[in-house]
């Protein structure tokens, strides 16, 4: 069974030693749901001549950044599956370590597909009707900001505010807090869908929530979090909490 | 503005050498809601004749066991409070220390009401129809143990099941996995309204599960989870997640 409402792919293609390589992807996966049943898988191939030592390392860093950089509910799954599959059918030359910077482009696009994929997945969410990206800045360091990206992206406040649409800013302040990662309220700057909200602590002079209440009726949401203390930057995929996903939920077996 | 749907008290007597006090308290709270809006607030009363110095540590191990152990939403607020005054119009001899052996039926009584209130405000959750008991035992030890219990508690798709009535253990499963505490497949049990499910990581032989499904049934839902690696043992209270959350958290505004 599946709660997908479309099929997710992506590819891309680049270039290693001067020869085109191509890598294409597709996944499954609305819910984070549970062991009794098919979950996140996503399969990815490359005709690329490279040894899985090579391209393990570069599939867990591609990772880090898309499909852990996603979620859903919240709630991880026993049988998430990322595989990547090089199956050699263009030459170039031999290519033994993941940091050879021949590597560069390829992990590029592994990058690309992988965040493709995972931005699909949070797009096609149990229950969606809005995707939500959310951009954190100005931590401590980049598991800090993408700790606190998922803690915004996982609270139920947010993703009910979000869907009624609502320009709730408080409960974003609320998600960081509760991240539990280094904050000063009086650094932390808030803009949703390229407005300025909260400028280090306060609200912007003349704030007016109308422009920012339009954005929150639409169905792309961004929301952009400065901690305003260190380099730490992150993207995460989220989408909104809806009676959908209630409702997909409590009646998967009926 | 508030969403509690009925007024939360608890009161407790107790004997504090020789002389017999009362403890009253009351709160209120029924989402872990943003800043822009009040939220948890318990406040708790007693006649005994005891200094802050003596209550503060008290009422924090009381806390642990009953507010910090019973969870809505996930959501943490920025303006919780727990206050215990003491009125002191009950004479007894004067108490220096928390540890005095004469203040232990004081202790259970303070950790009565305050885990009555925090039973009160889980059933009260937001559009909560079920109230939810969650016992973890068996697990490394207490902190794990809770925190086992907070992350079931806590789960999108273990709320919605309970919602939907849903006798869905496989979901139980997932969440104690994913509480990141020590645990092991092969020797968790669990056990749904006093029915065994699974016993050491198997299904019991012969599980039906329509008593259980009666069970879900219900607006009062029991769910034991034996980890079966340790002592720790903790009781955590929650709500399920139904439509009427996604309501009130989307529209209370409107």
């Amino acid at each position: 069974m599946t709660t997908d409402t479309f099929p997710k792919g992506a590819t891309a293609t680049a270039t290693v030693d001067g020869a085109t390589v191509r890598l294409n992807g597709f996944c499954k996966g609305s819910g984070m749901i549970a062991p009794d049943m098919a979950t996140m898988l996503a399969y990815l191939f490359t005709d690329a001549s490279l040894p899985a030592s090579v391209m393990q390392p570069l599939l867990a860093t591609a990772a880090e950044i898309s499909f852990n950089s996603m979620t859903i509910d919240g709630d991880t799954s026993t049988s998430d599956t990322l595989l990547l599959c090089a199956t050699q059918q263009v030459r170039h030359a031999a290519i033994t370590s993941a940091a050879d910077p021949r590597l560069s482009d390829f992990r590029r696009a592994l990058a690309e597909i992988c965040g493709g994929l995972a931005k699909q997945l949070a797009r096609d969410g149990e229950g969606a009707e809005k995707f939500v990206t959310i951009e954190v800045s100005g931590a401590e360091n980049y598991r800090a900001a993408r700790r606190i990206g998922l803690t915004i992206g996982n609270s139920p406040l947010v993703k009910t505010a979000i869907a009624a649409g609502d320009a709730n800013w408080g409960r974003i302040v609320m998600a960081v807090g509760r991240a539990g990662e280094k904050a000063d309220r009086d650094r932390l700057s808030i803009a949703v869908g390229g407005i300025q909200i909260a400028s280090e602590g306060a609200p912007v002079p003349g704030y007016n929530e109308t422009p920012v209440a339009e954005h929150m009726q639409g169905r792309e949401i961004h929301i952009a979090v400065d901690l305003g203390i260190g380099p730490g930057r992150a993207t995460v995929w989220t989408c909104d909490l809806t009676h959908g996903y209630v409702d997909i939920n409590g009646s998967y077996r009926s």
